[in-house]
């Protein structure tokens, strides 16, 4: 079978130097490419692996690594793959960000209706006092998967951070519902750290999976696409 | 003698999982780490070198690595070592975040002058339409280093974009005079790519030495130190 991975950050440029990022290390995705790697490699054709700047990838043959920078640039590889091939499986761990930037300009132009003194793609000056940050919601690169590929399975992922069990399971059926996911994996950031990494792997029924670290939910997560 | 190197970049918090990073790899600092262990080795007792949290540091013995976060984070431990013993010379190498979030909220909230909707300290919802980012800026941690130790050698960094080379070096001289830096690295981002990494290591009388690569930096400024 042939598997999309995608895992790590996205990372979207304010100007030339800074950038908005978020907290993703790629470690859950690093180990889920390893599992299928390792405890199902003989069922495994390709693994495109579309990772962060900063985040690591699976060296290994049967791996085609291909770094993503913003949202946009994963929508547009992502669209790539699917449209040139048949692939099998998605899983999408990747940490996409929600927004990008839409504008970058001073409280006083924007309280004052005025445009940005800012010209884009330069470093902007490291002396204005009232810099504002406009963002714009990014599109949701999820909701693409099945729309070009129907026949692929999905495993969709959502992090939330300290919401009642019940809300996040919830909020998870949400992504299942609005994506055409099989599977969804909940997580929630008080639950992880220090070697442990609580996951919950919702299936279409509803009923999920409950693992207690990244290794577990990797070998979790390739053991229900390939069984 | 004892070094504290800063490498890599800053990040600031906007909320649990996203942040405002920069460019910066790191991969200069760490050329500068390895050209004192390797080719200054027997005036070296002490390196501290302090990291960006992606960036990469020398394994070595002589090296003692801190990871830095925010800018308030390089500022307290910088100040930290430098009060509790005598440091030989400093190379801020790192990219400092101008600027760190003062507050988080929507253009409306910002328009009406009402208070912000967003509770700091938790992941900000991904269904704003008109989100902004209010920035402000950080305290210049260069500017601290010859205030606790006026004995200790600094080396100042400037990265500007595109620039007429005299407006370059006006500015590596802008800081050299704010911060009472020994020398000053003053680069462009438009001079650094695919293996090439032009470099003007700026004396106080305003002379200055013209590197071509990161590791002809690395090892001027290291001679420079130690000679």
């Amino acid at each position: 079978m042939k598997i999309l991975i995608t895992a790590g950050g996205t990372s979207e440029p304010i100007d030339d130097v800074r950038k908005i990022t978020n907290t993703s290390t790629g470690s859950l995705g690093l180990a889920i490419g390893n599992a299928f790697l390792e405890n199902h490699r003989d069922v495994i054709e390709k693994i495109y692996y579309l990772h962060g700047e900063k985040a690591a990838y699976p060296v290994d043959e049967l791996v085609t690594p291909v770094k993503i920078g913003g949202t946009m640039d994963l929508l547009w590889e992502m669209e790539r793959i699917l449209e040139s091939e048949k692939i099998d499986a998605v899983v999408h761990a990747m940490a996409v960000s929600d927004y990008m930037v839409d504008e970058v300009t001073t409280k006083r132009a924007l309280l004052n209706g005025e445009r940005s003194p800012f010209v884009s793609d330069t470093k902007i000056s490291s002396k204005i006092d009232d810099l504002v940050i406009c963002l714009t919601r990014t599109p949701k690169v999820i909701n693409t998967i099945k729309k070009i590929s129907p026949d692929t399975r999905l495993v969709g992922f959502k992090l939330l951070s300290s919401v009642p069990h019940e809300e996040l399971m919830r909020v998870a059926q949400g992504v299942m519902d609005a994506n055409d996911c099989e599977f969804v994996l909940a997580n929630d950031l008080s639950e992880i750290g220090d070697g442990k990494h609580k996951g919950y792997l919702l299936h279409r029924d509803g009923s999920y999976d409950t693992m207690e670290t990244k290794q577990e939910i990797a070998e979790m997560i390739a053991k229900r696409l390939t069984e």
